[in-house]
């Protein structure tokens, strides 16, 4: 996990492959000389990629041969068994040889979770990887896990989310003590069910700075750093917040450009709206991190683009930096 | 559940009480000389805010006396026991007792569901009442349920709302065959869990013009008109919507105001931005309807504005109209 093996790009990834991934992943390569990367993919589409690098950034970078590529709908099963040399697969093989310090690809989030489980393992501790992202809020970001790498979690799963993104939101955003929430409904009467009754026992008697239940609201407020729930609530609300954000959107669009007063009325505000936009954008927020796993992948949005894709590598950098796979291990043995 | 009985406002329900619930109610009394009201309250506050009622209209109000008033924050089995003669529980016997059409309240939403349950009792066929909404979409709005009432759900549980759902699509807003949808999340090989595998199958065979799963983005989208989930699950995308909806137009005004220039620019783009605000108006979908209830119950947002909870009581009226929980019965009956 040190910061001076490279970080491997699966190039052939996301819905814009090669053409997006690879000039993305060699903007981070130019950010920091200490920084060498793996370019996953096949040679004849990766290589002419990298004709306008000079000398010094050329030899920070390796393309590594594999034939196959993982298709976005492909059944994490038949990825395992039938793609064994596909940018995906190889470029989790170089971490699990200890070659790469991270894998980033944006590449189906099934295929690629199951890979990375079966490839990688999981940190002693760890039942269940889960997906962890950070999202926008009022008090800069929010983290929240599990958004959907598992259909149910128990109470000792929710536990160890917790602890893992506590070390996440520590480790990547430099949070001494980062506030950790258990996702719960506010009715009285009906407060959860078993499960996060038994998680928010388990998680008071922790030491993490834990402030008890949080609801929906609270994940863009500014009272908590880390939410925790399972893979379906998470996964629910994550696409909700796309939908809606995406819903607004438009609705920004079409009443800004809804006759010329309109337009006019856009172009006075293009400021204020550029700053809105900048804020709001998700590509500041693409890259999710696969936790649990024994070794960092970073999955990126699909339909990412180079700015996206970039902020994907990033992440995986900043993870690797921090040795985050065996600060988890560390702080799960502590907890148990 | 005739249209021609009253409707029972809990007139001193929610954080405004009766100087909002009571000019809301008379601004939708105004509108159809075929309504008539129960104003349920204390009469030395009530009354006085009917003075500028013409003899015509004051002939439709009739104000009812209750001494008490359940609090916000007071537990549900509390308010049963020791408010007997509270605003809230007037209201529901009223419906209970043949003499209203629908209750219309912004109070506590646990002790308004636990005392709407006790008093009224559940439709045949219907194991729990359910919380549904309308909320904004790119196809107009979609309608979603449970919301909250219960924690969880069973397979046949959530068949019922779905077929609740449906009544409530088709009574209230006119939809010939609503589509219903039944939220899940995505990924391939963790595709729910048991239960929602078991309601997807229930639902497979139903005569309902079932979609099969949708997503969370789903919601925002124009394929769906009812979305079916679990209360916890549904409460939690809700309060996501609440919560990212306020962070953007915080986002929105923070920009708009950030200098004299940012100011101008507003000033010009003023059209957009009122339309903008008046179509993500969330007083426009206020209102909730406690379905699966043998009586008709609206739930009106707590912190409801005169403009919020009148669209609350126009949603009592047109349920009262249509006779919905008769329709969701007979539903029910033909589904079994």
């Amino acid at each position: 996990m040190s910061s001076t093996l490279p970080i491997a790009v699966d190039a052939m990834s996301g819905d814009r492959g090669p053409a997006t991934c690879v000039p993305a992943a060699l903007a981070v390569l130019r950010e920091d000389p200490a920084l060498e990367l793996v370019l996953v993919g096949q040679p004849a589409v990766v290589e002419p990629l990298l004709a306008g690098l000079d000398a010094a950034a050329r030899a920070r970078v390796r393309v590594l041969p594999a034939s196959q590529v993982v298709a976005m709908d492909e059944r994490p099963r038949d990825a395992i068994r039938r793609k064994k040399d596909s940018s995906l697969r190889r470029a989790l093989d170089l971490v699990a040889g200890g070659e790469a310090s991270a894998c980033v690809s944006a590449g189906n989030t099934g295929a690629l979770m199951a890979t990375a489980h079966f490839v990688l393992g999981v940190i002693p501790g760890v039942e269940r990887p889960a997906i962890i992202s950070s999202i926008p809020s009022a008090g800069g970001h929010t983290h929240m896990l599990d958004l959907g790498a598992n259909a149910s979690a128990t109470p000792d799963q929710l536990f160890q989310f917790a602890v893992m993104g506590a070390v996440v939101a520590a480790g990547v955003h430099g949070l001494e003590r980062p506030r950790v929430g258990l996702l719960n409904i506010g009715a009285e009467d009906i407060k959860g069910d078993e499960i996060v009754q038994a998680a928010h026992r388990r998680l008071q008697d922790s030491k993490l700075e834990y402030l008890g239940y949080v609801e929906g609201n609270d994940i863009f407020g500014d009272r908590v750093d880390v939410v925790v729930t399972d893979g379906f609530t998470g996964n629910v609300a994550l696409k909700t917040m796309e939908g809606l954000a995406k819903m607004i959107g438009g609705i920004l669009r079409e009443e800004f450009t809804a006759g010329p007063v309109r337009k006019l009325g856009a172009l006075a505000a293009r400021p204020a709206l550029d700053a809105i936009r900048g804020r709001l954008d998700p590509r500041r927020y693409n890259g999710a991190s696969m936790v649990g796993l024994a070794g960092i992948v970073i999955k990126s949005h699909g339909g990412a683009d180079e700015t996206a894709f970039a902020n994907a590598v990033r992440l995986g950098h900043a993870e690797a930096r921090k040795g985050l796979p065996t600060e988890i291990g560390r702080q799960l043995a502590e907890a148990a």
